[in-house]
């Protein structure tokens, strides 16, 4: 088969799966349940999207063995249809070619190293000393700062800004717009206007790390902001100085950490929630979306802060009354002692 | 008149609007109610600047019938004084001049096809396939990938990134920092680490959206984000994979929109507010700064979350207190219940 | 000694401190108390780490006079060792060097002024009528649009763009991704679509401001907006058109202040705090971490709002009791009334 098309059986053998129906039909690409055709792969993982599957016109579905009865096509089975569908998936992603090498374009530093068969997009700078791995990618306008590193097999979507003292693992993926390694917000104050303390320590992140676009992560004031290994921070997250996100943990759009906070190992943020400095996270902890984490959470679990949301005017009657929260439970207390007394 | 000046009776003409008081009366610019001078335009639309209107040294103000008597100066008479100053506003805003032509420091594949009359500005990168309508300005380091289009007389400001699969509709303003199509966050666990899921879908952007300052547009997993007509982002917002937003919607600074959601049209949706993933929200809903929507809304109307600023002292007291409200709603029954009992 | 070692007495002496123990040991850099070795200086300011000064290995500590006694090393003794210190690290800061002039890559209008010993880093782009102060220093990739000023000494790390009417004073510190100047979000409605409100204004940044990474800054509508001196930008703020902001105020990450708010000085905004626009808020104001300012502040103070995180479930039955809370007033007052008629 060409490279971009595969039987139902050539890919049940790729990826370890059973399979069930025509092996012989070819796939060039996939699809949602609704909308793949016959020559396409779709997948069932989510219960919400059953009521599709009986419907579908895709050529072969993943699904869980449970789901076989009710397929209407061919059948790939997994015992997690999801994973088993992203790793299908990448045969038939088309990621633009980077050719190796340095574009004419770009402004690398004679005393800066690039691994072998890494490639060097248009307008990219990449200053004294910093050193880019093997098959590394650095797409269009990058900046990779004076002594930085950038891991083997690393890439760099576009327009991404490695600062000072920042080292990227293997395999990090960065998007645009994300700056790495800027002075974390540092300041002291005298008198009557503020005096800027340097940031001397620098970023460290680990191999398989995912930065989103627009993402900031600042370098340490003393020592190192950390990322440990497959960390994956989505769009516009800020993670302040010295701040340590411990391993496989998830953060979704727009959350951020201040200065110092250490997070544990499997955890998921949720959008736009934060996490106030000095604050320590354990591991396995759930943050849902826009709470504010307030003290240390010791124990794993699901956390959450915030009002639920209503129409305006009920809002504005029940928000009102807030205000006085602690005069009510005084006055309950008052009526229960009334009430007892009497 | 030479092209920046015009009598108060050439721009009544020009816009369709009544004068009253010196027609002959040259204007070469604008300026607010307080600030502006006898060669200056300004107008009233906000009752909150009424008592500016005695005072004011404008040469003529745009103001609705009923503020006439009050004016002292020329009058342009129009029913929404706010769109007619939009659009005579317009006449005095002097864009950098954009050169049609590409830069030489651009660097352009040589499969991209650039309309009749764009711009490309200095260090503009255009891949292989992309696609550049004509009359359309790339401002400086806008990079546009391979086989984007941006439509006719669109406007990419400054360092605007297109990344993959991104289609602009047709007078477009995109501006500096933002990011759109770039990798929605789409991760499934796999016993101890995350699989990334390809990212195989594109971005669509209707005619006359304006998108802000770093803000980042994700393209979908398998099928496309979606922006209609007329749709206005301001800066730094946040739009995850296959969100759809409805035509003439407006979003103000810092609000997100978790993937899959669906807004409708005309609606307004207010500085740094979330939507959370998969939701629908009806046409012409307003949600105000700072909420967090958690169902989906069926009706038109505005909603909210989130409780009153106070004073810091008083404010613990209460948000003390909201950690055991759901106690105080039993005691309060109980109450009841030992009053009815009496 | 080397421009990057000093004696313990030379530090004294250049910062007037006074010194205790071994004035010849020589110092070549900073350390947390924890972290430093003998060649490296430590502090002591906030007493969470008092417990640390006894087991410190480092040369030489800043500290209070009151922390003497326990201290097992040589020590410089500062009424504000926080702010000493700052001062002290700065020596040990390693900026990378900026050579002066214009790097080849860069585009540069003939009718820009560079200032003596500017320096214009990698892939910048000046346009027609720049003015780059004496000193100043553009790293790679920024964008300083026709007519911008940027003061003597200032520094823009990476990739910043000022985008129409900017003018930064002296010695402001910009980092990566900052964009200043972009249009405000102004619109006015008609009819069934938006029309663009031209946005005339400027942005004027004071002296020693900082800009944070990814903050956007958007210029006036009519007026400026304006940040006054020594303001303190962390990243990805958003500030929006005509807003004012005092001297020596300070914003955290993710802040935002919507727009004509007028913020005064002294004040601390906190981690993705917001203001409303039109609002104005007093001199030496403290907001707390995501609160919303929803109404102008006249006297001094820390203010907040937001409710505190607890276990989802606990939330959960907590937050739909605030759906209630208007009910659960009017019920107190009701067995209140009900109470007293006993």
């Amino acid at each position: 088969m060409s490279a971009d098309n595969y039987t139902v059986a050539e890919l049940a053998e790729r990826f370890g799966l059973a399979f069930h129906g025509d092996g012989g039909r070819v796939i060039g690409g996939v699809g949602t349940l609704a909308g793949a055709g016959p020559g396409q792969l779709s997948f069932l993982s989510n219960s919400r999207y059953a009521a599709q599957l009986a419907a579908t016109r895709a050529g072969v579905v993943v699904l869980r063995e449970a789901d076989l009865p009710a397929c209407p096509t061919a059948a790939l089975v997994a015992p997690d249809p999801y994973v088993a569908y992203a790793k299908i998936a990448a045969l038939f992603e088309r990621l633009p070619a980077a050719a190796p090498g340095v574009h004419p374009s770009a402004v690398v530093a004679p005393t800066a190293r690039i691994g072998e068969g890494a490639s060097i997009g248009p307008c990219c700078v990449v200053e004294d000393g910093a050193e880019i791995g093997a098959g590394a990618v650095l797409g269009p306008h990058c900046i990779v700062g004076a002594g930085c590193t950038v891991g083997a097999q690393s890439r760099l979507v576009a327009r991404v800004t490695l600062v000072t003292r920042v080292t990227l693992g293997r395999r990090v993926l960065v998007h645009p717009g994300a700056v790495i390694g800027s002075d974390g917000f540092g300041l002291a104050f005298e008198r009557d206007h503020w005096v800027k303390i340097p940031q001397l320590g620098g970023v460290r992140i680990g191999d398989d790390c995912e930065i989103g676009a627009n993402t900031t992560i600042d370098r340490g004031a003393l020592e190192d902001t950390v990322l440990e290994e497959d960390v994956r921070l989505d769009n516009q997250i800020q993670i302040a100085h010295n701040v340590h996100i411990g391993a496989h943990s998830a953060l979704a759009g727009c959350a951020a950490v201040a200065g110092s906070a250490k997070i544990g190992r499997y955890c998921m943020i949720g959008g736009n929630a934060g996490v106030l400095g000095h604050l320590e996270v354990a591991d396995r902890v759930t943050i849902t979306a826009k709470s504010l984490v307030t003290h240390s959470i010791r124990e794993p679990g699901e956390y959450s802060s915030g009002t639920p949301l209503q129409d305006n005017r009920t809002w504005r009657r029940n928000a009102a009354r807030f205000k006085h929260l602690d005069e009510y439970a005084r006055r309950i207390a008052a009526l229960e002692k009334d009430s007892n007394d009497e």
